[in-house]
């Protein structure tokens, strides 16, 4: 049984996110996000010559874009948080680089793009900073080669593996502005349930979103009903269903109004084997799709939770299992915030 | 020149350090600071099969020893905030397993502690949470096959070169309860002075630190000596005297309140080359001699400032110079805090 609460903050002073921006590869382009992107790769090298250096100009345009989205100019820009997949992190170091702002690195794999917005949002509810950019990117090239095998090898990929996104996605948070509102955070618990295998994160990563899940409900006093959406990072199919056998199990049922970013985010037809993975899956299905949707008020409340598998090769060829973690932050639509304010002061 | 500023926070509901513990690798142990340390390791090993293992139960064991200087108990502590040096912070992930509480990984290279010191603040000084673990790690032997050369080739060390700290340090911030305090912190910005030498960490970083520097000291209309101690993380002999020429050039002296942790921790008969670095480095001369001063009152304000190489060999290899970043917080003792507060009361 998975036994969690006490993990969540709360924000009232309503962090904005003021601007947004997704770009993503040729692939993710064809998916089923293809008029939400605002940006698509013709090609994975991006004009660069290494992948590498492509993942990072990815993210120099992500937050050039957020910030254009946001209509703040680049000096008005205070912070930036961002993390990634790569060994010590070069593609958020180096894009951070290009920017002349304060900078904080964060690992967190997958679930980065949540990590970024639960502190960023810390940040700027607190009043100490506005216009704090949380990003985070990666690349299929970048990824399977540093984690699995070279390219040139031309590998099989086993039924239970994901397709790394080749993809940023940028935020921009200000309590001054308008947009859609980060009303709390849960921040998770490293979970490990002994899987070894480099091709299955859906399972590594299905019990670390219960784990999150389960506390933010039991914090919040809230069902998944209360959520327009309940949207996990990158579970793909085998971990989406995982996640629903195990919050089942702990008398929560998600409903129609749960998907993955990993599900989301290519068709049917595209050979993902079980969907999308990497921290750009759950950063561009955000930035670009839910946002959009939050802002229209389709979705007035999110619960959106990314979920990261602590993976590496040094702990695999250690004959170490993968440890999992998610972290979770509720975005709601501006008005949906203010009519519940309003709600609480005539009681 | 280097223009900075409008980088720091500052913390005024008293964010306590009530709890520490540092531990060290024999050779650490051997050191200036030896009287200092909680725990000298007697092999580096640590009881484990691999350096990278005992490099993650040093984490353990330093996160263990602060909850028990802190007089709280396990199940007291609220979130853990880590990161380390070896790919995917595999350290940090993998201690942080063996707590059941929420975890925040970062990667700032040797920044970490500061850096995580710096959000630790900010979240307890907001109300959010209290009773945070920040914590970093080192270890000489994982680093330097992974950054450098295998151990076993045995290679000559150039001149320049630092001797990564074996070491894990670790504070536990709390609003509640008493100790030294974290006033306010200044986020750093990533720079780079086109060093490509992996074994001169001291002048990718000494850049870094006069930019920090020179931002904390415009920010808070301050100048060096308004501190009992400023103290850089693991510049070296080569890198503080960088520094010390940088400073000058924008008009601050460095004067014999200035220290380096890489120059504190070994003593001078010792074979460290340039001096101690590694994330290790700057926890565990803060976690032991410094705060005990600090807890003495014969430091009463100190800026600390733990400085990072952003090196990893994948940008080595493909061409990429070395960026560096540093990160300062300001820990002052808990009646230096009143003293102030009570004065600007009576004004």
């Amino acid at each position: 049984m998975i036994d969690a609460e006490n993990q969540t903050i709360y924000f009232k002073k309503k962090p904005h996110i003021i601007g947004n921006y997704a770009i993503v590869g040729p692939k993710e382009g064809k998916g089923s996000l293809n008029s939400y992107f605002d940006y698509i790769m013709k090609d994975d090298l991006f004009g660069e010559k290494t992948y590498e250096k492509a993942e990072r100009k990815m993210v120099e345009q992500a937050i050039m874009g957020a910030i254009d989205n946001a209509k703040i100019s680049p000096k008005d820009l205070k912070l930036l948080i961002c993390g990634d997949l790569l060994n010590q992190i070069i593609t958020s170091s180096f894009a951070a680089r290009a920017f002349d702002v304060p900078y904080i690195g964060l690992f967190g794999a997958c679930s980065t793009m949540a990590e970024s917005l639960a502190i960023g949002a810390s940040l700027v509810n607190a009043g100490y900073i506005d216009n704090v950019a949380c990003t985070t990117a990666s690349h299929f090239s970048t990824a399977e080669r540093q984690f699995r095998y070279p390219l040139e090898l031309g590998n099989q990929r086993p039924p239970t593996s994901q397709w790394t996104v080749t993809g940023a996605g940028c935020s921009i948070l200000s309590s001054k502005g308008s947009g859609p509102v980060i009303t709390c955070a849960t921040f998770g618990k490293v979970t490990d349930f002994g899987i070894m295998d480099v091709n299955n994160m859906g399972s590594v990563m299905a019990p670390s979103a219960a784990s999150t899940l389960i506390s933010h409900f039991k914090d919040t006093n809230t069902t998944p009903d209360d959520y327009d959406l309940v949207v996990t990072g990158d579970l793909g199919k085998l971990g989406s269903e995982i996640l629903l056998d195990l919050m089942e199990d702990h008398g929560y049922k998600l409903g129609t109004n749960y998907n993955d970013c990993g599900q989301i985010i290519f068709n049917g037809k595209q050979s993902v084997l079980m969907g999308g993975s990497g921290c750009g899956c759950s950063a561009t299905v955000l930035n670009s799709y839910i946002l959009k949707k939050v802002r229209t008020k389709e979705f007035k409340k999110v619960l959106f939770v990314a979920t990261g598998a602590l993976l590496s090769s040094t702990s695999t060829q250690q004959g170490d299992t993968i440890p999992g973690i998610a972290h979770a932050v509720v975005i709601e639509s501006d008005d949906e915030v203010d009519r519940k304010n309003a709600k609480k002061e005539s009681e």
